[in-house]
C-alpha cells in the first residue's frame, strides 16, 4: 500500500495547472480507507502474482474512486466528505468536474502501463457501469414507486462495480483459473453491495458516528434507499402521503426527518436493512470458498466483518 | 464516416439508464462537423492502413469530444450549443456531468478493443491534457495579467490535444515511420490551435453567423482570449481600468460589450488574431510536407482552409 500511495501522489501532479494537485490532495490526504486498492493487491497476491502491475492497477482503482467522489459531491451538492468540507464547497463545482475528469484520464493512462488488455476492459467497463448507476439513481430520485430491484441496480452500479472490478483484475493479471476469477469477482460484488447498504443504513441509523456525513442527507436529497423503499412498501395511506410530500415532492419541514425515522422504526425497516447487509457480508465470505488457499483469504473474510461492523 | 456514426449510435446506448442515450443523442444528432473522427480516418488511410481499428478509434475520439462538450457546458454555464439549448439547460447539470462520465468510460472501452497500446496511451494522455487545459483556463479566468503564453497552453490543452491525438493514432496503427507520425501530429496540433483561435475570434467578430453561439460569451465569462489579451497589452490607463472592472471584477453593464469591441478595433487585435489564425493554418498545411504522398493530403490541406474560412 505504501507503493500504491507513492504512485498516487506521483501521478496526481500537473505541471500546468496547480489547482489539480491541490484539489486532489485535499481529498486523497483526508485519509480514505483505501479499501478498493487493498482488495486489488490482496486478490493479485493470493493468486500468486509476483510482478508490479497490481500496484498500478490498485492506484488506478483509487483514482477512479476519487474521480467519482469529486463528481458525486457536485451532483449531490454535498458539503462534507471524510470529515472535511467538500472540494465543490472549498473551490467550486467547475473545479470538481474538471479535476475529476483529469483523474479519470490519469486512471486510464495508468492502467494502460501494465499492458493487460483484459484488465483494461474490466476497469473501463466498471467505469461505465458506475456512471450508469449514478444516472439511474438520479432519474429514480424522488420517485416513491422505486422498487428494491431498481435499488439493487443502482448500488451494484455506483458502488459494487468498482469493488468487483478491483478484485477481478487481481486473478486476471495472475493468470488464475476462471473459477477463481469468478469467486473473487463475486466476493467484490457482494462486499460492494454490503458496503452501500451499510452506508444507506447509517444515513438514518448512524447518529454521530464521526464519519463526516450528515444524518438524513439521503432523505433531504430525496434518495430512495433500502430502509425507505421498505417503509413505503409497508405504508398505510397517511404514511404514503407523508413520503409523497417529503420525498416525492421534496417539501420538507422541521420534524420531517424525525417523522421519517419513526416510520422506519414502526415498520422495522432499519433492522431489516441491517439484516440484509449482514446477509451480503455472509455471501461475500462464502464466495471466498472458491478463492485460493492462502492466508489473505482470512484477511478478506475479516474485511467483510469490518464493513458490517458499523451496523452490527 | 457512416461506419463511425453507426458505431457511435450503437455504443451510446444504456440498458439501465435511458437518460444516457437521450442526453447523448441530443448532442450527437445536432450535427457536429465530425472533424476529429474524419482526421483519424484520413490519417490512417493515407498511411496505407487497411484494418478496422481506425473506425473504433475515430468513434473514441468523437466520444471523448462529446464528453468534454457536456462538461464544458456545465463549467461555462452555457445555454446554447450547435444551435440548440444545451443539455445542462434541457435536463440539468447533474445529468450532463454523469452522462459525460459515461461517455468517457465508453470511449476508453472502445479504444481498448483494437488492442493497440500506443494508441491507448496517446488517447489517454490527450484526455488528461484536455482536462488540464480546462483547469488552467478556469484558474486564468478574470486574470487580466494572463499572457499569450498561458493562452497558448490553454488552447493547446483544451482543443489542440485531441486534434493532434486524432491524427497521431492513424500512423501509429498503420505502423508508419516516426517522421510521418510526427508530421501528422504537427498538422493536428497546428489545426487545433488554428481552430480555437478562430473560435475565439468569432466570439467578438462573428456577428450572426448562425453557429449557435452567442456573441460576447467569452467576454461575459471573463475568459482571456487572444483578441482581449492583445488589447490589454496595448491598453492605456483608462482602458486598463475598463478591462479590470469588466473582466477582472466581472462588473459588466449595458454597453460594455460594445466598448470592448471598440477597444479591440482601436488596437487592431481582431485583425491580428485573424492573422495569427491564418499563420497556424499555414503551419498545418506545411506539416503535410512530411505526410505520405496520397490524395488525402490535399483533403487535409483543404480542411485547414475550411477551418479558417470563417475568418477569411
Amino acid at each position: 500500500m505504501q507503493r500504491v500511495n507513492t504512485l498516487i501522489r506521483e501521478r496526481m501532479t500537473s505541471e500546468n495547472a496547480p489547482r489539480i494537485p491541490e484539489v486532489t490532495a485535499h481529498l486523497i490526504e483526508a485519509g480514505g480507507k483505501r479499501i478498493r486498492p487493498m482488495m486489488t493487491l490482496a486478490a493479485a497476491r493470493m493468486c500468486g502474482y509476483e510482478g508490479d502491475a497490481h500496484i498500478k492497477l490498485a492506484a488506478t482503482v483509487e483514482f477512479i474512486h476519487t474521480a467519482t467522489l469529486l463528481h458525486d459531491d457536485v451532483v449531490d451538492e454535498s458539503r462534507q466528505r471524510r470529515g472535511r468540507p467538500t472540494a465543490n464547497l472549498l473551490w467550486d463545482n467547475k473545479s470538481s468536474v474538471l479535476v475529476g475528469d483529469y483523474l479519470f484520464a490519469r486512471a486510464f493512462r495508468l492502467m494502460v502501463e501494465p499492458g493487460n488488455l483484459q484488465a483494461l476492459t474490466i476497469l473501463a467497463d466498471a467505469s461505465a457501469v458506475i456512471a450508469e448507476g449514478e444516472v439511474l439513481q438520479l432519474t429514480a430520485a424522488q420517485n416513491i414507486a422505486t422498487t428494491e430491484a431498481t435499488y439493487f441496480n443502482v448500488i451494484r452500479g455506483k458502488t459494487a462495480a468498482l469493488f468487483s472490478a478491483a478484485m477481478e483484475v487481481g486473478p486476471v493479471i495472475a493468470g488464475a483459473p476462471d473459477a477463481v476469477t469468478r469467486a473473487l469477482f463475486a466476493y467484490g460484488d457482494a462486499l460492494g453491495i454490503c458496503f452501500q447498504i451499510v452506508d444507506d443504513y447509517l444515513d438514518y441509523g448512524g447518529a454521530g458516528d464521526g464519519l463526516g456525513k450528515n444524518l438524513g442527507d439521503d432523505f433531504r436529497e430525496g434518495k430512495l434507499t433500502l430502509p425507505v423503499i421498505r417503509a413505503i412498501a409497508a405504508a398505510d395511506a397517511t404514511e404514503r402521503a407523508f413520503w409523497e410530500r417529503t420525498i416525492g415532492k421534496g417539501q420538507q419541514a422541521d420534524g420531517d426527518l424525525d417523522q421519517a425515522m419513526a416510520l422506519l422504526a414502526r415498520h422495522g425497516t432499519l433492522e431489516s436493512t441491517r439484516q440484509t447487509a449482514l446477509d451480503w457480508a455472509g455471501r461475500a465470505r462464502e464466495s471466498l470458498d472458491g478463492a485460493p488457499d492462502h492466508p489473505l483469504r482470512a484477511t478478506l473474510a475479516d474485511l467483510a466483518d469490518f464493513v458490517v461492523e458499523r451496523v452490527n
